[in-house]
């Protein structure tokens, strides 16, 4: 974790590329893997916008377990070709990122066969959790005051949440943080069901052209009740930035040694935003979810 | 440290590319850019395959310093889109890798305007002892038998050679590593110095059509005499390793979920000539010092 300031604001960066495939999914990969490990499972499959599939096909590669990866053709080429140097078959669908879930969910499975959503399997949100067990540990103990991260089906989201709970129930934190997601346009179903008041996203058809922000252009997060009902429980709030902010805030984080990919980069966006409801004296977590190595700028 | 087998044989992979700017470069970068800063510079240089470029720029970022940057044209696009997007000035030389340090060379310098060559700079080796500290430290205060790494200037090399010697002097270990230079063909300064028993490089114009290993493409290693005499006087061994070597290496260590540049894959290329060498109780650390995001495979 990374002590900084953004603007006149002081933040902690939690800087979750840092890890073996590039991004914050291995910590959730990594327990699934286990987990299926333990289960007998030989062949194990996902789809993704690419970062989920590189960590579950690098776990896989290092537990000798066959990975099969749907990913959007849209993907970026490094998170593509990672996928595949891991060894796990990548399997390209045209269309949004809702038709590689649709492939991955029209393939058979079996015995040793399994689908390892990400989005899904229960152990995923068990690794998150460890997210904000290690915030409260590199804070001394202390909890923030308000935990910022991209939102896409909310894994690290919720993990974290739940891993604040965890501490608040055994004692050891005496309040919960306050809990912000951040979305980028125009797949933000989790910021307008929440500013709309429903306690459910209202299904919607986006169109996308571009997708800067492709780690979490999900249309149709899974818990998206339970990132709602956090957002609210928490006091907190979302947000909604734009392509134009996202690579402002790219190009800032990368001008103070922060290279991180589109995605991570709306966080510290939503920074401008979120500044007005900040005190000075708040501690603010922000979480910084992918190396910029996973989607590189033009020269 | 990754514990591991190779082949027949056990192996610790200390995976150096898990750093801020995805190579083992951080480590000495980061001693040169505070000791550059307390010195009151605001313009740092330096000519670069890439690694060492990014991590200056980097670096550079995080102190507010200016950086300039001189990379042979030929360096890998993640590398200088990397280097780039850290606001460094990227100025891309035509010819061998040499050519870049000749125009950096003759770069004007002043009193804050600073050539900071990783080649040269001693708080580079300083900053490069933490790798042999680290390995101790993760081996519970143990020395390894053998110590393997890629060697282009040897800066790394040459600054874990010093650490040991430290902890050797310090009455920590008893005895020092074995230590293996690597390096590709057709660029082999140190190999073929060490094996035709001189004690400095003897300089050649070699022919490289293409650099695979693009991270230790160096023909004129600054410190080459101390290299050769920390091989001969460990009783180590320099080991020469070609491209299609390399890509099975590279293939073989992301198949166990270690995705490395080529640069990296050399190492894990070199243990089967090392192999008849290797007891099998025999502790043998390999540095793998970059990620493989550094230079994309094709898919």
């Amino acid at each position: 974790m990374i002590k900084d300031s953004w603007g006149d604001q002081r933040v902690y960066w939690k800087f979750e590329g840092l890890m073996p495939s590039g991004s914050y999914k291995d910590r959730g990969v990594s327990v699934i893997v286990n987990w299926l490990v333990g289960q007998g499972v030989r062949t194990v499959m996902d789809d993704s916008s690419g970062n989920a599939g590189a960590s579950l096909a690098c776990y896989a590669a290092r537990a000798a377990l066959f990975a099969r990866i749907f990913v959007p053709a849209y993907a970026p080429q490094p998170k593509k070709a990672q996928i595949a140097v891991y060894g796990a078959e990548l399997v390209e669908v045209s269309g949004p990122r809702t038709a590689a879930t649709e492939a991955a969910e029209a393939s058979e499975t079996g015995v040793d066969v399994v689908y390892a959503s990400h989005a899904w399997h229960p152990a995923c949100l068990l690794g998150f959790m460890t997210n904000a067990w290690e915030i409260w540990e590199q804070l001394g103990g202390r909890v923030p005051d308000w935990f910022v991260s991209p939102v896409g089906y909310g894994g690290l989201f919720l993990g974290a949440w739940r891993g604040f709970q965890h501490l608040h129930r055994s004692g050891v934190i005496e309040r919960l943080p306050r809990m912000v997601a951040v979305q980028a346009e125009p797949i933000t179903p989790i910021c307008d069901a929440f500013h709309e008041g429903h306690s459910e996203i209202v299904p919607r058809r986006r169109v996308a052209p571009s997708i800067l922000a492709d780690g979490i252009a999900v249309e149709r997060p899974v818990r998206n009740r339970s990132i709602l009902w956090a957002l609210r429980q928490s006091g907190g709030t979302a947000i909604v930035v734009n392509d134009e902010e996202i690579l402002e805030a790219q190009e800032r984080l990368a001008q103070r040694g922060l290279f991180v990919e589109p995605t991570s980069a709306t966080v510290a966006a939503a920074l401008t935003e979120l500044g007005p409801q900040l005190k000075p004296s708040d501690t603010v977590v922000v979480n910084l979810t992918g190396l910029g190595l996973k989607r590189l700028p033009a020269v």
